[in-house]
């Protein structure tokens, strides 16, 4: 998505060699009018595939989910790192080590909200060892339901997860796939 | 906002006579639908007000306001309750106690995203005892910007926070006003 990959590089800003940031439009500060083009390009990469609900986890998932939930006309249910007073019934959990906090932790989505007939696509922010998707993907299979697929804002491909998820057989859609960080410098994929 | 009232009544739940669980259509899984007639009530109630940006809180506000922001076509600042390895530079921060999870939290926001020129409108799903609001006003007014009001979903006015905030001067717009819970009964403001 060429939108997406020249405010990378308009905008991100790299650390370390494999740190990308780009809170001034995706994941802090949030640029709508991006957001729409995104929710709108995962809806043209998904077409003809049946999507009955959009998962995504808390906090970056949950403005790309709804952005795109209004094309697909579907409702949004977004996973929780924490249990408050008001989450009570049974509940699919998955253990999610993070890669930019450093700490595991649980994800939690209520058995309520993802059903056997569902046909999900897990739509996130970033990619990268693919931990918190594949967190995503065991809850949709604890709930004997279907993942439609995955529909990613930026891959980081050098990190593997991407790789680990279509191994599974589980469609990836990545709007901008980075090869590379090395030397602070965004190189994509073709 | 009827349309909100009505669906409080049909799909909430009450809990203890003070919890009320609107998790199957606002702060879990999230009905867009329902989602696109609260942004746009908002931007009906706050039509000839300037705003340049919507600051909310993560993780249950986002949707609400990426959902509005495409109504008033601005950015969504989203302050976050922990720092992750992808977040630096200087930050404004407030301390928030948490009624539901009964914890208390720091709340950041990067100050490259408010800016003394700004008039922020503050939304959010839920206003009880006012502390989420309270932090965020804080953190715009410690940038010199100016508050154009706050929009809340659902204010349990029998918790005191909405009075808190008014009487501090700033506009509160909320859409669904509950007088009480006592009961396990829902029963709003006229």
């Amino acid at each position: 998505m060429q939108l997406l990959k020249d405010r990378i590089l308009k905008d991100g800003t790299v650390r370390g060699g494999s740190i990308l940031k780009v809170d001034s439009f995706l994941n802090h500060q949030i640029d709508i009018e991006l957001m729409e083009a995104i929710g709108a390009e995962f809806h043209r990469r998904f077409a003809g595939t049946p999507v009955t609900r959009i998962l995504t986890i808390e906090a970056s998932g949950i403005g790309i989910a709804c952005i795109a939930a209004r094309y697909f006309r579907v409702p949004v249910v977004f996973a929780k790192k924490t249990v408050g007073k008001n989450m009570d019934g049974e509940l699919y959990t998955a253990k999610v080590p993070s890669y930019t906090k450093k700490v595991c932790y649980d994800i939690m989505v209520s058995k309520r909200f993802i059903l056997p007939e569902d046909r999900v696509l897990i739509l996130d922010d970033f990619l990268a060892q693919g931990n918190a998707l594949k967190g995503l993907i065991e809850i949709v299979h604890c709930a004997d339901a279907e993942v439609a697929g995955c529909g990613i804002v930026i891959e980081k491909a050098f990190q593997g997860g991407g790789k680990l998820i279509r191994d599974m057989g589980v469609r990836v859609e990545s709007l901008a796939r980075i090869k590379s960080l090395a030397g602070d410098v965004v190189t994509f994929e073709d």
